[in-house]
């Protein structure tokens, strides 16, 4: 018998068993299991760091965790939103600048100039305008997956050798890296908590892009 | 006064001449400044080398030098083309495999197991089918411009962290290194040589495919 993630105690394999730093919040280090680790992983991967200017494309759930990363790692952070109410909150969060996608002229101030972006947009959207962005042998990595395929320009590709890859979730010992790195640096994810009376309510305002920016479930509200 | 590219002899500014080993044959040099570049620079760039298993999609002009170059690397070479015919000219450059990329029981059988991938083929087609064939990390480039974007299935790019990528020509100084490489393992593009007075005969004949693999024209010809 092993129990069930909603019990008061489980059963598990140590090999799976992660330390949660103690000066983090236990319910905003939640969602670092999953978006923590989404973002983490392919900018460590990527070597994103010092002096970088790297881009993080949509502020939602993976977004506003690729931001506070991007940040912590000592990137120059751009914030890519086709929400031009969401800069303030950018800004806030660790981004340098924000960019507003719709905006062709602001777009096309920026290309040739990132070394990496992190596209975090689940929806169909253009990949090419954020290719066109890339530096000569840059990055653009996918964590959202689009359910129907995206058209790219190949010509965006030849000419920066610039690549497009994905990513996805991490490993055990990188988790672990990263739940200590959040620790070093004060990192968790920014939830609302809520009760678990209150779930059909957050479904729909999630399904509105109503969260800032992970509903958390106080489980003792189930008692 | 410099002259053009058809004259006995031309003035050039030294930074942009090339030493051509003196084992090969001038004529069959003359294609590796563009397919055999084409092909070595990102051959290199991605470091393809001993043990690691490669593709090459098309056996065009710079198909047939890619399989040449991944081989001489020490690499495992294997053809993807549309055309069955073209498999023992295939194993004669170099490919220790082909594959006939419409037989998709056959494609089935290599997924998951490429280092890399080039890909020449510049008209439109299947990316997703060589995407599903590439292992963890690995990489699938372009050479060949394809007029129109192509779809990418995305989820194909998050699952084993795989990168599409492009490349295009390659600088001076690589430009020597290939030439110096090609006159060490004595590799030189296959070519059929004309003359000038056959030019519209063998435009006909590219426009149809049919020439192995490069047509060189005799200069002389021409007086």
């Amino acid at each position: 018998m092993t129990y069930g993630g909603y019990s008061d105690s489980i059963v598990v394999d140590e090999v799976f068993v992660l330390r949660v730093p103690k000066n983090l919040d236990p319910a905003a280090v939640a969602p670092l299991l999953c978006a923590g680790i989404t973002t983490y992983s392919p900018l460590r991967h990527w070597k994103v760091g010092n002096g970088q200017k790297v881009g993080i494309v949509g502020l939602g759930g993976l977004g506003h965790m690729g931001v506070k990363l991007a940040n912590a790692f000592g990137a120059h952070v751009v914030l890519f939103t086709t929400s031009p109410d969401k800069k303030e909150d950018a800004l806030r969060l660790g981004a340098s600048e924000v960019v507003v996608s719709k905006n062709e002229a602001e777009m096309a101030k920026h290309a040739g100039s990132f070394d990496f972006i992190l596209d975090t947009v689940s929806a169909e959207h253009n990949l090419n305008a954020y290719l066109d962005l890339i530096k000569l042998d840059g990055t653009l990595v996918m964590v959202g997956a689009s359910p129907s395929p995206l058209p790219v320009a190949v010509g965006s590709l030849l000419f920066r050798r610039r690549a497009l890859a994905g990513s996805i979730i991490g490993g055990i010992r990188e988790t672990q890296e990263m739940l200590d790195f959040c620790g070093e640096h004060g990192i968790v994810s920014d939830i609302e908590m809520i009760r678990i009376q209150q779930i059909n309510e957050a479904y729909d305002r999630l399904a509105k892009g109503d969260v800032k920016y992970r509903f958390v479930i106080d489980m003792a509200s189930l008692k």
